[in-house]
């Protein structure tokens, strides 16, 4: 068994990870469990965390503990307030909250990042800002990422440090429309449709006002179908597509047409990872896929910066 | 009582309506039941028309029966084919279908409307093809339409025919969001916050490109009321704003800004016509709301193109 310096846990709304690290950032374990913070019965956390992560206490007592994601919420187990970006890691470091299990381990966790769009409007983020910090240290270059899920996330960097982000309900918009929707019930078939999935990108990304948005858009799923221009077994891909069309056209948007040019650093499990990357491919945007564990590649960066590791 | 010369059925997805008319169109007697196309039991309509018209016909034997709605699409009764736009009375007259009931009743079903966009996109409507001839005969002078709904349609008439017109699933993308996102269940309390409306609607309407679309913007829906700038009580107007501002601000596209400068006839409900109003207002777009029978009127319109009445 190697030494081990480090336990980083990703614990999310319905996905824990836990990862056991060398004092390099090196994962020597890792485990995964239904145990997201939805599922954990009453709140029991510091039973969750004993039960997961208790035999690599035991091994090894003393081990800092640094924890990210939606574990730190008002619905987690501990808050942490937002941190303002822009933010790097010094700055997760200063707003790591410190708290001590029933079992008295100590725990530090991340602080979830807040931002101001340019109308105003407020956004957050929890968890993504530690997977950020870990693509920056495999690849300071960086400038642009998104990290596709339920709310996807677009994420500007500058010189360092976490500059602004945008949310989009791409996900969750097309979890609800595929399970609750008419557009769902005329879906057929499991099969994939490439020819489908692109065509519905090009449209949400078409910009003529005439095209409406994406409101007068989702009916095109059913339209097309009705007159044979799209088969049922393609309104699922098509869908899919489209919503990935629209994200991309108003994160342009968002982030700016320059922004996009340097190209963008996907963040992500690897099927959703290839959407994007057809997608962007359409959308002229050029992108590479982050390959590493980026969560806790990030939870590494942090706990050295906080001069956790021995 | 009165002599008739009409039934007129609009008998859509979930709702059926009938009504006993004189010569004039005047509504003499109006039924109303749970027995729209999904709720009668192996498409029994043969059945679920007598048992809701039968009475009037053997009071007066062999009034003309004019149906109009999803009944005649593929999943109703009879299928009757699209017919394309520009379409007038005339045009629907044409498209009528003839058919026999078991009983021998003689009905003629309405053909629903189909149009291609600038985008080459289908769409189509069954049932407000007929409203809109009711209105017309009300009000000749309209040029756009507004009827809002599960899917919500804006029309353009041109030289008394319905021109063209767009869908934007407004409604239903209400609907899923409010009983299956994360933004529903965020949602408090079933008082009205007209403020939250207002605001809603007025973000839905933005055009700045940094704000995005519709899928960074529902976002917003959460992330105001997580920084205490939006009651949890008012999530649900915010949220209704939001979707009807952006309908407005697509639809402008769709249908042009010169075509809103004459103003809008809104053709549905009173409390969903007052949440229109008030959007429309916000941008500043004039509007009324048709107070009549649409489709009764417009059933009578045809039947009487048609020679129908006695």
């Amino acid at each position: 068994m190697s030494a081990s310096a480090l336990i980083g846990l990703d614990w999310g709304t319905t996905s824990f990870r836990a990862y056991r690290m060398t004092a390099d950032g090196d994962v020597i374990e890792r485990k995964e469990a239904p145990a997201g913070i939805l599922q954990v019965p009453e709140r029991r956390f510091d039973e969750a965390f004993a039960a997961q992560v208790g035999p690599w206490l035991t091994a090894e007592p003393g081990l800092p503990v640094v924890a990210s994601g939606m574990i730190g919420s008002r619905q987690g187990w501990v808050e942490v307030p937002y941190a303002p970006c822009p933010a790097g890691s010094a700055d997760l470091v200063n707003g790591l909250l410190h708290h001590r299990t029933a079992g008295g381990v100590d725990i530090r966790f991340v602080p979830g990042l807040s931002v101001r769009g340019q109308d105003g409007v407020p956004d957050v983020m929890r968890g993504e800002e530690t997977q950020i910090l870990g693509v920056l240290a495999a690849r300071p270059e960086t400038r642009l990422l998104v990290l596709p899920g339920t709310h996807s996330k677009w994420v500007t960097v500058e010189n360092g440090r976490i500059d602004g982000f945008a949310t989009f309900m791409t996900g969750e918009l097309f979890a609800v429309l595929r399970q609750h929707s008419i557009l769902g019930r005329l879906m057929q078939g499991a099969e994939t449709d490439d020819e489908a999935f692109e065509r519905g990108v090009r449209f949400g990304l078409a910009t003529e006002a005439g095209s409406g948005g994406l409101l007068r858009r989702l009916f095109s799923a059913r339209t097309l179908g009705l007159f044979d221009e799209l088969p049922a077994t393609g309104i699922n891909d098509y869908l899919s597509g489209l919503l990935l069309g629209a994200e991309l056209r108003e994160a342009r948007g968002c982030v700016g047409e320059a922004a996009t040019r340097a190209g963008v650093v996907i963040v992500g499990g690897a099927a959703l990872a290839d959407r994007y990357r057809r997608a962007l491919a359409l959308a002229d945007i050029a992108c590479e896929t982050f390959e590493g564990e980026a969560a806790a590649r990030g939870q590494w960066v942090i706990a050295r910066a906080a001069g956790l590791l021995r």
